[in-house]
């Protein structure tokens, strides 16, 4: 392995930057909903999942607290050579992706931006609603890039602390949530939006709840997609794009038990997990 | 401040130990009942209290992870000088204890003996039901001081992940809540208890809710007083009681956003909060 004495380009010639992975982090499991789309859209890159079990939520702490967390989060997977970085949580992605962006010499991509992007290309009325966390309401960051795309449109924004945690006891359908769910989502129902926006990595799994009490007429969006096609374009800007490969594997890490997140995790991804590892840092 | 060699009674002899503060941990807000009863019963006292809010809540992580940070709690507090500690949290009591007994050297009182005392105080019929966190029921703590003290007894418990959360966005009152104690405490109204011990520190806050679901002929109880009744105990045999005091004043630390915390503990405490401090560890 050479080394060049900058530190930049440090990787060895016979490791092309191209063949290392796709580093994502979240608070725990809700990133994975990102990391479905990607490994969809993209089916030749390898990617290496964190998710900080130990310390999750994140939704409802500081901004100073969020922040460190994620720098943690972040100088873990750059240890692993990663090519790209995905900070694959919206009150991650609110509150520390300047910061991030400002310590560490990677391409990185959040959520914020890519869900911002999806709510302006489909609303017709300019009308927007957005559901998250209180850390990524009170950020006020859906609203400022939603209204950087599209100055005149209006944002209706809702915190929905319970909800989180009603996805991860797995009470999808359970006659609570859908009580809970119906309180946060009144007040945007009663702007007449045409457009709601799930800012959460956790929110689409509850999207036939969500959709049933806002109406047919509501358009929903999410960041996933968007967000893998957003590490689409930037690979290939960088050409950083993975040859074909036939049998890509991904790895796991947690900070806090691998069983119960290998479990868990699978509903959010969508395929089974396993191999978990634990994540000292 | 004179030191002995051994480290051993390591305090001046002018700061006699009886004046120092009783400390107690807990993950963020729910010791708050713990110390309401303790500033009650021992007027005299001064307390020391630190809520781990950056990295609540503790009960639906692993045992590893609950012991880490119990450890980092204790260290925390033993540096302020204590004379006694308080683990004022269910889920740490039932992973930690036994270790935090090992490693150092203060009178310790947990929250699972005190609330398996008073359970068998009142039990008529033998039949005691106990709600918790998923750690603590996982950690079968209390079932084993139950049966330590009355081996006869039945324990039937039960799991209540989303108590906490409920309590801490306050939806005391709301229905949603009704529906998820509801069926959190079916089971145990299937078993004829007579007795239902609120296994978290959380769970007095719901009382009234919890109360009129499990019914009149019921007996709740929590661990809070009969805690305190410990401590005041504990104190007597070690002469570590502090004399009579005007106006003693409490300290408060957490790990994350000291004025949510002044915020919301003030209606755990039963009174106003303030000078709340940020714990660096």
């Amino acid at each position: 392995m050479t080394k060049s004495l900058s530190g930049k380009n440090s990787y060895s010639q016979n490791e092309p930057l191209a063949a290392r992975r796709i580093g994502l982090f979240d608070s725990g499991f809700g990133g994975l909903t990102v990391m479905q789309q990607i490994v969809k859209q993209l089916p030749h890159e390898e990617l290496i999942y964190l998710g900080d079990t130990a310390r999750l939520p994140y939704g409802n702490k500081s901004p100073a607290t969020i922040i460190k967390y994620s720098i943690d989060n972040a100088v873990f997977l750059l240890e692993k050579r990663i090519k790209l970085l995905v900070v694959a949580c919206n009150t991650a992605s609110a509150h520390a992706l300047a910061k991030l962006r400002q310590i560490f010499n990677i391409p990185l991509i959040g959520v914020i931006e890519p869900g911002a992007h999806q709510a302006v290309a489909v609303t017709r009325n300019q009308r927007i609603g957005v559901l998250g966390t209180k850390g990524t309401i009170q950020s006020g960051s859906f609203e400022a890039a939603i209204k950087q795309r599209l100055p005149q449109a209006e944002v209706f924004s809702a915190a929905c602390p319970l909800l989180v945690h009603l996805v991860e006891e797995q009470l999808h359908d359970h006659p609570a949530t859908r009580l809970i769910i119906r309180d946060y989502i009144k007040p945007l129902k009663a702007q007449g939006i045409d457009t709601l926006l799930l800012g959460c990595t956790h929110y689409p799994l509850l999207r036939d709840l969500i959709q049933d009490e806002i109406g047919p007429t509501v358009t929903l969006v999410d960041s996933a997609s968007t967000c893998a096609a957003e590490v689409e374009r930037l690979l290939k800007e960088e050409q950083l794009q993975r040859a074909a490969h036939n049998s890509p594997s991904h790895r796991f890490f947690v900070s806090d038990d691998p069983e119960k997140f290998a479990l868990l995790g699978s509903g959010f991804l969508g395929r089974p997990i396993s191999g978990v590892e634990l994540a000292i840092y």
